[in-house]
C-alpha cells in the first residue's frame, strides 16, 4: 500500500497566519482563506499554487446498465462522450478550457471502442481491461485482477500529471450505469439498502429508481465482501476503481483532488477506508442533486463543498468549475501585500 | 434619465432551448445553466459572453468615519487601499489576474490622495469632488450636484468599459464608514430603522454595533428626502453614487453587472428603485456576512447568490472571483456539442 502523508498542519498554520497579516480584516474572504488553508495542509507549502490544474476523465461500461436497464440511456453512449470529450465538445472540455485545464481521458474498458478525433490540450488513453464489468445484481463486477488493471491505471493517470508538475486535479467519469455501481458499492461500506442510495441518475423516474433500488438490493445480497477493495471489484466499476487508485496516488503525491460528484466521492469513499489520511488531500465541488451524493459526503466529513449548484452531470464538470477558485484562493493568499505593507507605504 | 431595456426572454428561451439539446441530461448542470440564461437575457443575445471581463472598483472617504468614529480603521486607510489597487496587491489585484479581467480604479474623493505606482492592468482615474462625504448624522452627506458629479464619473467609467469591448462587468468599492452611509440608504429605502441593518462592517465589536446604528439612526431621523435620488444624496457616498451611475449605464448598454456585496447591492437597490428593468442586468455574487447585506438582496429578489461564502471584504473581490463562473457557464452554452450531433457521430 502507498505511503500516504497526512495533512501538514505547520504548513496550513503558516497560511493561516500569514492570511491574518494580509491587508483585509481578518477572515473577511470567508471561505476563499479555508480554501488556501486545506491546499496548504495537502501540498505540505505555506504558499500552495494552483497554477496548472488538471483534469482526468476515466470512462468504462457497466454490465449491470445492459442488463438490468437501470439507465435511460444505452452503454453505447459511453464510447460515444469518450469521442465528444476527445473531439473538445463536451461540457468537461469547455469548463477544462476556460479553467486553463489540460483534460486527459482513460478510456478502460467499454462496449465498443470508437475512432477519435482528438482536439488540443486533450489527452486520451485506450485502454480495454473487459468490454465493461459483469451485471453486479448477479455476480462480481470485476476479477480482483481486473480492479486492479483499472486501479494501476488511474495511478499512472495521475502520475503522468505529477510529471508534468500539476499542482490540482480535478477527477471525473463516465460510464453508463454507474450510478447503480457507485450507490451499491457505498450502501455496502456504508452498511445502507439499496434504496436509500439510489436515485435518478441521469433521468430515470420514480417506477426507475425504485426498479434500480431493486438491482442495487440483489447486488448487496450476493453478501459479497465487505472490506474496501473486495466490495470495489464486486460493486464497482473499472472507472470507479481508477478513480481508486488515482486518488490514492495523488494523496501519496500531495496533490490535492476536487472531488466531482456521486461516482468521484464514493471513489473516495473506498481509498479513504483504505488509508485514512487521504481525507487531507480531498476537497468537494459540489452536492449533487443525487440523493447518494448528500449520504456519501457526510461519511467522509469533508465540511461543505464549494459550490451548491445542484451539478449532476459528471465528466469532472463540477470540478473542473471550481478549478478558478482554488487558483484563487492561491493568488490571494500569495500576492496581497500584508497590512504592514500598506500602512509603511511599501 | 436613461433609457433600461427589460431582460431579453427571446434570448433567454434560445438559450435554454439550447441548453435542453445539448450533450447532458436536461438541467444536469444546474445552476450553471440558470447564470447562461440569465447573462443570455441581460446581453440580449443566446450565446451569450464572459470573455471580457473588467472590474472597477470605486473609492472615496466618509465623513461619518472620522467625526463618529464607525469603523475600527482610521478614514486614511481608504487611500492607502487605493494604492494597493493600483500597485496590484489588494485581493481584488490577484483576483483579477485570476479572472483574466482588467482593474480600473476610480477615486473620486478622498481625505489625502497619495501617490500611485501603477502596475500593469491597472487604470487608475483620480478625480476629486470632494475630500470625502459630510458626517451624514448631522448634515445631508452631499449636495445633489457632488451626487450628480459621482454618478457622471461612474457611468463615465462604464463608458470607457463598453468602449473596451467589454462584456461583463464586476463592480466593487473601498472607503472607510460605507457601510454606514450604505446602511442608512437602505434604510431610508426600505423604511428600515437603522439597528436593522447595522453590522460589523469590518470587525466592529457589539458596543461598536450598537454605536454605529445609534449614528445611522439620527441620520434617518434627520427626516431627509425619501426618494432614491434623493436618499441616495443625503445618506449615501460619492463611491456608492458612482455605483448608481455606473450601474444604470452598464444596464442601459445591455452589461451585465456581477455585484459585490453589501454596499455595491444598497446601491443596485437605487439603481432598480430608479427603474426596476435594471434588474434584469444584476447578478448577486454573494451574502456576506454584513447582516443588512441578506436585507437588501431580498428586497433585490434576484435569488441565491453565486457564492455563499462568507465573503465580507469588498474591493469587488466577491464579485471577482465570480467572473470565471460566469465565462464557464457561456462556455458550456456555446462549445458543447448537441446530443444529436453525438448520435451522429458528427
Amino acid at each position: 500500500m502507498l505511503n500516504i502523508p497526512p495533512a501538514d498542519l505547520i504548513s496550513a498554520e503558516a497560511a493561516r497566519a500569514r492570511l491574518n497579516l494580509l491587508a483585509k480584516p481578518p477572515g473577511s474572504l470567508g471561505r476563499l482563506e479555508d480554501l488556501a488553508v486545506a491546499l496548504a495542509a495537502s501540498q505540505g507549502r505555506a504558499l500552495p499554487t494552483a497554477d496548472r490544474p488538471q483534469i482526468i476523465v476515466f470512462a468504462a461500461d457497466h454490465g449491470v446498465a445492459r442488463a438490468q436497464a437501470v439507465s435511460p440511456y444505452p452503454p453505447e453512449v459511453t464510447a460515444l462522450m469518450v469521442q465528444t470529450f476527445a473531439s473538445g465538445r463536451a461540457a468537461v472540455s469547455a469548463l477544462a478550457r476556460v479553467a486553463g485545464a489540460g483534460l486527459e481521458v482513460v478510456e478502460l474498458g467499454v462496449v465498443q471502442s470508437l475512432p477519435l478525433t482528438i482536439a488540443p490540450g486533450v489527452r486520451v488513453v485506450r485502454e480495454s481491461i473487459a468490454p465493461g464489468t459483469n451485471d453486479l445484481s448477479v455476480q462480481a463486477a470485476m476479477s480482483p485482477g481486473e480492479r486492479d488493471a483499472a486501479m494501476g491505471l488511474g495511478r499512472e493517470a495521475v502520475l503522468r500529471a505529477v510529471a508534468d508538475a500539476v499542482d490540482v486535479l480535478a477527477l471525473g467519469e463516465m460510464g453508463i450505469g454507474n450510478t447503480t455501481a457507485a450507490a451499491a458499492l457505498a450502501a455496502r461500506l456504508l452498511g445502507r439498502r439499496g434504496a436509500e442510495l439510489a436515485g435518478p441518475g441521469t433521468g430515470l423516474d420514480a417506477a426507475g429508481v425504485s426498479h434500480k433500488a431493486a438491482v442495487i438490493q440483489r447486488g448487496l445480497d450476493r453478501d459479497g465482501p465487505g472490506d474496501p477493495l473486495g466490495a470495489l471489484a464486486d460493486l464497482g466499476g473499472l472507472e470507479i476503481a481508477a478513480l481508486v487508485g488515482g486518488i490514492l496516488e495523488a494523496a501519496a503525491r500531495r496533490v490535492p483532488v476536487v472531488l466531482d460528484g456521486f461516482i468521484v466521492s464514493v471513489a473516495a469513499l473506498v481509498a479513504v477506508r483504505l488509508n485514512p489520511n487521504v481525507r487531507a488531500h480531498l476537497i468537494p465541488a459540489t452536492r449533487s442533486a443525487e440523493p447518494g451524493h448528500g449520504v456519501v459526503l457526510d461519511a467522509l466529513n469533508l465540511g461543505p463543498p464549494l459550490l451548491d449548484w445542484g451539478l449532476r452531470l459528471g465528466e469532472g464538470s463540477a470540478a473542473a468549475l471550481t478549478l478558478p477558485l482554488c487558483r484563487a484562493a492561491c493568488a490571494a493568499l500569495r500576492d496581497m501585500a500584508t497590512l504592514e505593507e500598506v500602512l509603511g507605504g511599501r
